[in-house]
């Protein structure tokens, strides 16, 4: 490898998103159509009366998923839905999407052909066209790369960077499921390789590792927004956790939040398996991640529509920048929320 | 790995379109915004009333790179050029890239600023915003995702399955440079791990080692065709050659063609570095690929403004589908031209 400049600091001393606002700083936008770049869910171009909506994400082996345990329809399905639920936390309609793939030789076309018949099935569900992307070989293992369109129209557009002090935080479906699934996952597995032939124990497991090896994107959240005709304030999908999440949203739009933990929705299963594994369920809805639920702020106004969505839960309000991003106890403490997140670079 | 089905086919036997075409024809579009998808350089969306272009490719350490040879910063330029050209070869303007990236904890961040260093040039140099990506981590070496976003109007737009028979076809620059400079690359790398320390002969290679590390699209060829007010009837962008490309129009647009052989371009250096090689110069440029030079086709009424088009060749003309793509050569005879290009997952 060439590396012009000696000067050498490890990427884990800056972290992703230090690395990102690093290497993105220097980019001005120039085109006329170029309504928002990077820094949010997705970017958006104005080409017309519409708003085009553009996101991507990439997935490799070995980071992202394990193909011991997670069937190749899956992945494909799942890398498809984590880029539209990027749309959609714009208060957009994905329409379009570009898939690209890298694998290695070890891979045989009846795995790819599952893979693909993963993406097919989320597009036939999301109502989504394949429109292009790239398949070429790697060296090692696999590599997915998909980049999603939607649009919207200006005045439905929500980014990260309109929640107002006293608007109300609500989230969609329940937090924290998809990480104790990776969780289970991940403990079967090493039993497995430490004994080879035992059978996995995913009894009750079952809703929890299909939130993780089978997440949905909240089309339904944005269909009532529209048929409703209102616009939350701020919104984000919740990809990194709840607590990485808001952090962006408070930071985006200047303001602070207080977030009551007992309106956190987390599921039975999940909370009965994070006390097997000596986690307090509220963890894993605040630094769990992979849930695709949609975090969003609303003004008080628009309180009668939101308390009856289906599937909504209001967990706090949005409160001065000085006021931090604060969690109410069950216990009646008050603690402050630290966003941690994925760090995909940690060793 | 999970693979339910048990058949097993070697993705070799059917190589990299015969594998594009077998997971992309259950793919149908749905959209009324789809106009083009899977097929051509780029797809086409409409969502209003001008065309929006997008294409996609994906770069990957040890198969379309070697680190060992290629500067950072060129390899983040060639990256966007080589999407960009995909752009202008629909005859369409490239306004927006996404770009993503994943790369092992052996890259300092200096090592990344390099090589988005050369993505900022990119798009300075060709008026492209860079709107979005992911940055993540792999378990080993590096890939490179980049989409690229244009815009065209429907009587502008070209695709591969215009061209009509009595139709001339044009190639701007020249051709197989791309490939030569690779050969060189190579044959320095294996003296050098041979003899580790030995200074690299590079002498007269230097216009060859370019082509290939840092290759420009043809931007000024469609701001020609825009300025002169024609529109060529079919258009590609030779990335695997002109063989490869050849065939592309001429099934897409159901027609032969006749090439001159002493007509195709290639540049002197190229030329006396093929006969060290001991190839033929127009092997080079028939399937070495990678030139990212534009083929095209114009019906004879346009003769005249494509004459006097700068670095431009008329290389032959489009025949009748039944008497297939043969080359004329300097010796006089004709033989039937086959399609090679690359193929990534030949070992």
């Amino acid at each position: 490898m060439i590396e012009k400049n000696n000067k050498r600091t490890d990427v884990n001393t800056i972290g992703e998103f230090g690395l990102i606002n690093r290497i993105t700083k220097n980019f001005a936008l120039k085109q006329k159509t170029s309504i928002l770049g990077v820094g949010d869910d997705a970017a958006v171009l104005d080409f017309a009366d519409v708003k085009t909506v553009v996101s991507t994400d990439m997935l490799v082996e070995g980071i992202h998923f394990d193909l011991m345990y997670t069937p190749l329809k899956h992945l494909g399905y799942k890398a498809v839905v984590v880029n539209l639920s990027d749309i959609y936390a714009m208060n957009a309609i994905p329409s379009q999407i570009t898939f690209s793939l890298a694998f290695s030789s070890k891979y045989s076309i009846e795995a790819i052909e599952e893979l693909y018949e993963g993406v097919k099935l989320a597009c036939d569900f999301y109502n989504v066209d394949l429109i292009g992307g790239d398949t070429t070989s790697s060296p090692k293992g696999m590599t997915i790369s998909v980049t999603a369109l939607g649009y919207t129209s200006e005045g439905l557009l929500t980014k990260r960077n309109g929640a107002k002090v006293g608007d109300i935080i609500c989230v969609t479906g329940n937090l924290g499921a998809s990480f104790l699934g990776l969780q289970i996952l991940e403990r079967e597995k090493q039993l497995f390789l430490n004994q080879p032939g035992i059978q996995p124990e995913l009894g009750d497991a079952q809703y929890l590792i299909e939130r993780h090896l089978k997440p949905e994107a909240r089309k339904d959240a944005i269909e009532y927004f529209f048929k409703h005709k209102f616009t939350p304030t701020s919104m984000i999908d919740v990809s990194d956790g709840l607590a990485s999440e808001l952090f962006h949203i408070c930071k985006s739009s200047g303001v602070g939040a207080f977030i009551e933990e007992n309106k956190v929705p987390i599921h039975t299963d999940a909370q009965v398996m994070s006390l097997k594994f000596n986690t307090d369920p509220i963890t894993c809805a605040l630094n769990g991640g992979e849930d695709y639920e949609l975090l969003f702020t609303v003004n008080e106004k628009d309180l009668e529509k939101v308390k009856y969505m289906p599937d909504i839960y209001i967990i706090g309000d949005i409160v001065d920048e000085k006021d931090g991003i604060k969690l109410h106890t069950s216990g009646g403490n008050i603690h402050d929320i630290k966003a941690q997140g994925w760090n995909h670079f940690d060793s």
